[in-house]
């Protein structure tokens, strides 16, 4: 059985931060594709490609949302961790926990779910929805609970 | 009565497209920010204040949501509008609709939220919950559908 | 004859600074470009184009440089002001001035320049040194100091 | 003998990315942000810090320069390597490499320069050069070039 979690750590950089003196809220979006790329690219799987008769496969975003309950400050250390939730014919649906290290304890700071939509795009720019590739549905969305 | 709503029109930025020659999705919650900054200005309230003895008065953000219906590219102008959807004591439920300009006509593009909290922080960084300003009610809240 | 500036004038986003409570540097980068981008566009100049047969043309970035010598904080009102001071086959030379509104009377706050090259790129990716259009050189090389 | 030279490495983000296809030239300036922090880090020496008093201490830059010569993509693995080319009382110069895994072979992509200088700022906003803390001096400026 293939895991369903994916994790990362990484550490807020000072031009994160907004004159707040904490991190910008756009940023876990970010932060979310950042955990979503770094797990297609450790199964394998690339986010985008292009066919040599120019049609090309991406995953755009449908929808993406987070709520907010501590803030991050320049420096801290953090760790977001993404599961599947969700997964339709075309469609991924992710939660992302994102955690502080609080003197050696993972305290959460942020939860957020994105949908992503596999599509085809063809040379005019024209996108529509397409089956996502056997590869990964089998890494990925197989066993969405 | 006073006006619910407020509207900007921007231009997508280069920086602010990815490699898919899309504009990134994380612009979208920028964006809504950059709305409701713009209509505290309009409205001359402060978004953040800091008294004589260092307390500080701001509105971060509890939660934000954004679904995509349509791509921008570099070059699109596009006509955000805020609405004050809900209101409790120290909180604010915005909605944003994101419309481009395609041939004279505005075609919805995506549609987001956010609520934001008021909130008192002192010179430790603790932040706590502090009623709104009653001229922001005044101005944006008295009538929150 | 030709102008041979450009200006136009912003405000500093919350985004957009840093922790430090001032504009964080790397957005005067950011400036310079969208500088250049809305003088191209004032002239009706493309800053990108493809052919049907697929080359791509475009204007990259050799070098860019920028002087700090005053903060901008969030609110900020900002005139840049793009001039040409040098042009080859195929590149230009940008100076930006960037000028603070303070109380009426506009105040330099930072200067920088930018080389960029106007390329050919073909279907591989492979980049290659491109005469400059005869309508850019036209518009806003045939003057340079 | 203390070393004079940092290095770190990281992976171009998609949302680091522009319409172009390659990563936006803005960031190689917040990277050199990032090497001159964790270079900072790695020395326990602090990019900022406040007295009980209120008073600030910091390292604003007084101006930064890049060179580019190769493009890089969403998901290039770059190394970047900082060292000090010179240091006044309260000022110090950078210069920083940016190099591409291509192949296993590190080549150089970009070049460029930051010069900071180490500031006092009162609670008014109003700062004034400083001369540097011994420990930074020691550890980074005993021996510039």
């Amino acid at each position: 059985m293939v895991s369903q979690t994916f994790s990362l750590t990484r550490r807020v950089e000072f031009h994160e931060t907004a004159a707040a003196g904490l991190m910008h809220f756009s940023n876990f979006y970010r932060w979310m594709e950042v955990c979503e790329h770094e797990w297609f690219r450790a199964l394998s799987l690339p986010m985008m490609s292009t066919t040599p008769a120019g049609l090309r496969f991406g995953w755009p975003r449908r929808e993406a949302a987070c709520g907010f309950v501590r803030p991050l400050r320049c420096g801290d250390v953090v760790r977001i961790t993404g599961s599947i939730v969700d997964a339709g014919q075309a469609s991924l649906g992710f939660e992302f926990v994102f955690e502080k290290d609080r003197a050696g304890k993972w305290t959460e700071v942020a939860r957020g779910r994105m949908t992503t939509v596999h599509v085809r795009q063809d040379s005019t720019g024209r996108m529509e929805t397409e089956p996502m590739p056997k590869a990964v549905r089998a890494a990925l969305a197989s066993n969405a609970r």
